[in-house]
């Protein structure tokens, strides 16, 4: 299996709100590709998706039934440290929640969370160790 | 705030287990960037990390109760149709769980699932719709 993340599909519980955090909130493209039920996010690396929670959990089998921590997080790394509290504040004007204001990290870092309408943490970070590439991806040591 | 998902990270209950599954039994590429604590996986996008799931919610600065359906997907796509079984027959075979054997989709592709040791579902698909690049990311229409 080759190691790549094409989707990360979001099971939301209300698409509107959702696809306007993201699209009219961030500010990130929508592809045509989407529909009224699904959105799909242009971006350098993996897809971000949006769909209902209900059809997500329908798709893969399982119950929709859950609370609480969802057990993950996403990660949106910049290139200059005062860049994330530039992103918390877009984010918090978009509507988003922030978890934990920008700070610094015990590994020399620096970061905050928000969490999107459903509750989805996102954690905004600035990191030394990984510097980004041209294309804003994160260069990992090999 | 650019599109970009930087890092997904998995909080898990069982860290030895992960890292196995991820390293061992699915052969994705282990940074020499990781340590006892944290894995991070080269992708051709989105960095896979796993971590702690207590670190990574204390990290976000939430509760890490929380049970059932987390409310998201990762999606795996592959470029031909028989590649779907192929991949979940490898998942299987490191201990993944099938949620959903491979079968049609009504919007025309072939897809399946699994759940990886800590229950996060991947879905493994292949979408005439959209078509993998060279560097085997989905193209989305603009």
């Amino acid at each position: 299996m080759e190691p790549r993340i094409s989707f990360v599909t979001l099971g939301v519980r209300d698409f509107e709100r959702a696809r306007r955090f993201y699209r009219d909130g961030l500010g990130w493209p929508l592809s045509s590709g989407s529909n009224d039920e699904v959105a799909f996010f242009r971006t350098g690396g993996a897809i971000l998706a949006l769909w209902s929670r209900e059809l997500l959990a329908a798709d893969a089998n399982v119950s929709s039934e859950g609370s609480g921590f969802p057990g993950f997080a996403l990660a949106h790394n910049v290139p200059n440290k005062e860049d994330v509290d530039a992103v918390l504040a877009r984010a918090a004007a978009a509507g988003a929640t922030i978890l934990k204001p920008g700070s610094d990290a015990v590994w020399g870092g620096y970061t905050g969370y928000f969490a999107d309408p459903d509750g989805f943490p996102w954690e905004v970070a600035w990191n030394p160790h990984f510097p980004l590439g041209p294309d804003g991806a994160v260069q990992l040591p090999g």
